[in-house]
């Protein structure tokens, strides 16, 4: 079995603090803090690139475990912000890292659901191909495309990247089971055609109308109840979204993980964000619940368990 | 077991003829015939995007078996020239054919070995999630990159479109192993700022250098030797690339297909459309080699099985 043993992140040590706009946009702290959930964005340099930040997120993944080039066997990036459309950020990042001829690079295009996507599409990949050892990032520099006056964009999005190295038969999160979706005829509500357009509203009531539901098919295709979940990392899109999809689904608050104030919507990389601050402390047997969605309209949900082998 | 059991395509009408540049680019008629193989390029129409040609496909694959739509559970679109970066142009498929909300859709951006691997990709995510049905498209109309100007790319290319049907448990093609490989190092080698660029030495060399080892190397992992196949389908990058590989190899030239004289270089559309031209005269127990080389720079191989269920 595949499992996730260890997460490097990236955000950029740059921000832009949200309480400078709130004349530019019309509005207050209490909005900035209790609806958007956005403090201050992390901010990349204008040149940094998709693979240079997922090259700063492996290096704090090897400042945690000492990882050996040689032995990673696939490389994924998930991303909608490449450095090129040719080639595939992946081949930045082998090229840059050092990584062996034998290692399989592509990249995933997706958004705030494509941390989930990855997990399922990088352990189905190395379990069909016997592989021991992979890689899975996610890098999406939205500054790069908002438009700083659109009061729908500017306060949300923050830039950063994370990896998280796989592994067959150790000690780890283990994918249990996966619920997927997608509306393509909402596409044009979230589109990058010269800047990033967002259509907040029509974005907000799908996801509240469609996660709850994903998540409530998933727990009962694993004959499982939501007091079985011990923690659930919900993309953290807003603090409104995170707060409106757990009242529906009526989840202990305690449990759901709230955590961009002051670094924002990192898109595919939010979900694998939490994850890296919590992972040592999630014990044998318990289960986590994982939810992005966004893009396309798509969305995914699956649950993890720690397991010692 | 996930097979593949149709292919749909499309090729545009249109075609540019080399025939007419031969005083431009100061070549002659068997340069163009013997060592490119493209006498002619299929050309879109310009605003056409990855997602029109896709759907093209799809109206020929839904010519040859009638699909039901509602039982597609997954929609994978490979490309480097995607509609737009965000969303993924599998969300724009979704909705125009009407697939159902439960069909998952992602992107994979990879180039020339962007079928081969995405075959392993979808194979692997059906299996792992239990689904029976899947598309995977390969669209990447380089007209739209293509500097008409320089001779290393303007007589080679051509735009087109496949959709590969995947069932679990029917008759067809079924994967027996797969060999990937990744020289991010070179990727400055075949890349688009703003044309493409393509050093077509470094690119050729490389091709020649790495794939009659790949092919060997799978070889022997499947306890197999080139009489065992029966067919084999490499990348169309150009004639000489493909005569040099099959000399290399030591293949019998009636096995290698060769088919670009009439469309050119359509990338990751290669392989599929030489695939959908023999699919029906494939008798149970043959096997097919498949190689796909290029952008990234990045190879895969792979052998496929037709058999009964």
């Amino acid at each position: 079995m595949v499992a996730i043993t260890h997460v490097g992140t990236y955000l950029p040590e740059k921000k832009v603090s949200n309480l400078e706009f709130l004349e530019k946009f019309e509005t207050d702290e209490s909005f900035i803090r209790n609806k958007i959930g956005v403090v201050s964005r992390a901010r990349k340099e204008k040149e940094e690139k998709a693979s240079d930040l997922c090259i700063k997120a492996y290096e704090n993944l090897n400042s945690k475990t000492q990882i050996q080039v040689a032995d990673i066997e696939c490389c994924v990036v998930v991303t909608q912000n490449p450095d090129f459309n040719i080639p595939h950020t992946s081949a930045i990042v082998h090229g840059a890292i050092g990584l062996p001829e034998t290692c399989a690079c592509f990249d995933i295009s997706l958004g705030c659901s494509g941390y989930v996507y990855g997990l399922s599409v990088i352990s189905a990949f190395m379990q069909a191909n016997g592989m021991s050892k992979g890689l899975l990032f996610t890098a999406d520099p939205y500054s790069d495309i908002i438009d700083e006056n659109d009061k729908n964009t500017a306060l949300i999005f923050g830039d950063g990247a994370t990896v998280t190295l796989l592994e067959q038969n150790q000690p780890g999160l283990v994918p249990l089971g996966f619920d997927f979706g997608s509306k393509g005829k909402g596409y044009k509500n979230l589109i990058n055609e010269e800047k990033l357009f967002m259509n907040g509203r029509a974005v907000f009531n799908f996801t509240a109308a469609t996660v709850p539901i994903s998540v409530n098919k998933l727990l009962d295709k694993l004959d499982l109840t939501k007091e079985d979940i011990d923690r659930w990392y919900l993309h953290q899109g807003s603090k409104y979204i995170v707060d409106t999809i757990s009242n529906r689904l009526g989840l202990d608050q305690e449990k759901v993980v709230f955590d961009m104030y002051e670094y924002g919507n990192t898109v595919s990389s939010s979900i694998p964000l939490l994850l890296s601050k919590d992972i040592e402390t999630i014990k044998t047997g318990q289960k986590i619940g994982l939810s992005g969605f966004g893009v396309g309209l798509s969305w995914a949900s699956m649950v993890l368990q720690k397991m010692n082998s």
